[in-house]
């Protein structure tokens, strides 16, 4: 992934400092921020200083490595057990978190003494992260061949390399495509309320020299009607048994239009993704969120000033379920690293 | 209508003064203006202090009221004629704007001395803001009875009370049961990126003592998934002879999940809506607003001050289709004065 011209990535470790993009200065500053400990990565994933399935899971790793680094001789594994508490205590439903946490602490179990632990911490962090990498570099180049040269792709909310550790999930094919020099042209949904679409995937596809126009949720109908979509492609926080996917709120609406107007829908993701525990969409938990979101924006001002504005009366209601579930049938195909599977055979996918 | 549980109509004249609800401080401050002249009648309509096609209608006769009052006696028809031609270049494409102009100026014209054109000009003024109330009043007639005891119902940008001289279109039905003593429910799609629905549709709502959330048009096809919502009626910009309508942006979204899911939807419009010159949707002419709008919201800050924020990166591009058209397939009905009509008879509809 590039930012101003450099090749960067989302999450990176230098000694024994983890480094990353304050993901919520942009799109409006880029700065990187240097997390010296344990305690700061975990405050950064609670405070949302860095976000995304893929990217929580790799800083989360790197935050196990520096609790190895951390730890006495005396009281190592006190030490470490309290850590690795501390990282999984940061957000509630995060699968990729658990899972690093979880991998960097079995695999320092298994080694003969305390030296080689924080040895292997280290490297098996590094290995989470290269390999949420190598999967997303996977993913784009299945789904790069479904882009043909020409395209106009339609995506929701913010899929790409700032969720994971590069490259992203439903990005990755616009950006494989992009670099195996094909001609792109990408709609993206601006994603009411929290407006990733507009703030993350507008930015993404900016550094990466992608053509792209924002639009109102309102308007990715319209110009599905009109003939202005040649496919649509969203990421997934879960995928079902049956192939029902889960993600961000409006993506049900994208696959209905597109199902609607012959336009194939897929979805990328990554196949830890794949819950196989979870029988269908009725069994995924949807997450009502603040009230407020709706209510109101967040930008800056023409000062240059970060503000909330409110949009709706004093008094005002809202509702904000946060996710919703599209059905397997309006899903044309699932890409993981695996290669492109239809919904009803993602059961057959082998996860992790 | 009301407003902090006082009787209002949207635009009104009182002597040769019109009134009205300045609506670009809503729903934030609700204040009313006094237009002592012509002039500043046009001025209210050009700078959009008042919008809805119904209620520019009503406003404009009013200003042809009062041109007919200002005109003194040398030069009467000079002035007249000067005036109708400042109050129709206000706004490019309202239907409405003309017609009533033109109703007043046809009227007076036929008249047999200025005096009586002067008191011609007044009554034909009132005719055009009454008719529109009773109009809108008999769809909310025939519209509550599609609207059960408990409903849930969906509406997507504001065709209230604000946009007419008083009951709206798709709010009017919605009104009258709220009057039967039906209880209600009403989701209020945001209606990115004017936010029309949070700014407008809830503080209307909001004052008719209406139940009402206001929700992200991402969340509209959760909502119906889900089965909360019992009916989705809207407003409309222009039939065509088909009965494939134009309205805001977002509609024939709601208009396919709502056929997906198997309920019905509506739209409320007064009969001059109906356009029989244009054959189809496709005849009908899409305006592409500015790309800010989508850049960005509008909103008041914790001060109280009205700001625009920006939420996309400086060099963002955005495109912003302001209507779409939705076929008349996905219509279950149209409610007019006149009642409901199924969309490929509404050619057989009177208009106006």
């Amino acid at each position: 992934m590039k930012v101003n011209g450099k090749d960067y990535r989302t999450v990176w470790m230098e000694g024994s400092v983890v480094k990353t993009i304050e993901q919520r200065l942009l799109p409006h500053t880029f700065k990187i921020v240097d997390l010296p400990n344990h305690r700061a990565v975990a405050e950064a994933i609670s405070s949302m200083l860095i976000r995304g399935a893929g990217a929580i899971g790799d800083i989360a790793g790197y935050g196990m490595a520096q609790v190895a680094l951390e730890a006495p001789e005396e009281g190592f594994w006190d030490y470490v057990n309290a850590g690795a508490q501390r990282l999984q205590q940061t957000r509630p439903t995060a699968q990729n978190l658990f899972y690093a946490v979880q991998k960097v602490l079995n695999a320092m179990k298994a080694a003969p003494n305390t030296k080689e632990a924080r040895r292997i911490a280290q490297e098996v962090a590094q290995g989470i992260a290269d390999g949420d990498a190598a999967n997303c570099e996977a993913i784009g180049r299945y789904g790069a061949e479904l882009i043909k040269d020409g395209a106009h792709v339609l995506t929701h909310c913010n899929a790409g390399w700032l969720a994971f550790a590069d490259w992203g999930s439903a990005l990755a094919p616009i950006y494989m495509a992009k670099r195996q020099g094909k001609k792109l042209f990408v709609f993206a949904d601006e994603t009411r309320p929290r407006c990733q679409g507009a703030i993350l995937t507008a930015w993404e596809l900016y550094q990466e020299g992608v053509e792209c126009a924002v639009i109102a949720d309102n308007a990715a109908g319209y110009f599905m009607h009109n003939g202005e979509v040649d496919i649509v492609i969203t990421g997934a926080d879960r995928i079902a048994a049956n192939g029902d996917t889960a993600n961000k709120i409006g993506t049900y609406e994208k696959a209905v239009l597109a199902h609607e107007n012959g336009i194939p829908f897929y979805i990328a993701a990554p196949s830890p993704t794949v819950d196989l525990k979870c029988p269908s969409g009725d069994a995924i938990p949807i997450e009502e969120r603040s009230e407020s979101e709706v209510l109101g924006a967040v930008g800056i001002t023409a000062e240059g000033k970060a503000t909330y504005v409110r949009i709706a009366h004093a008094n005002a209601r809202a509702r904000n379920p946060g996710f919703d579930v599209t059905p397997a049938k309006y899903i044309k195909g699932i890409i993981t690293e695996h290669g492109i599977t239809k919904p009803d055979k993602i059961k057959s996918i082998k996860p992790g």
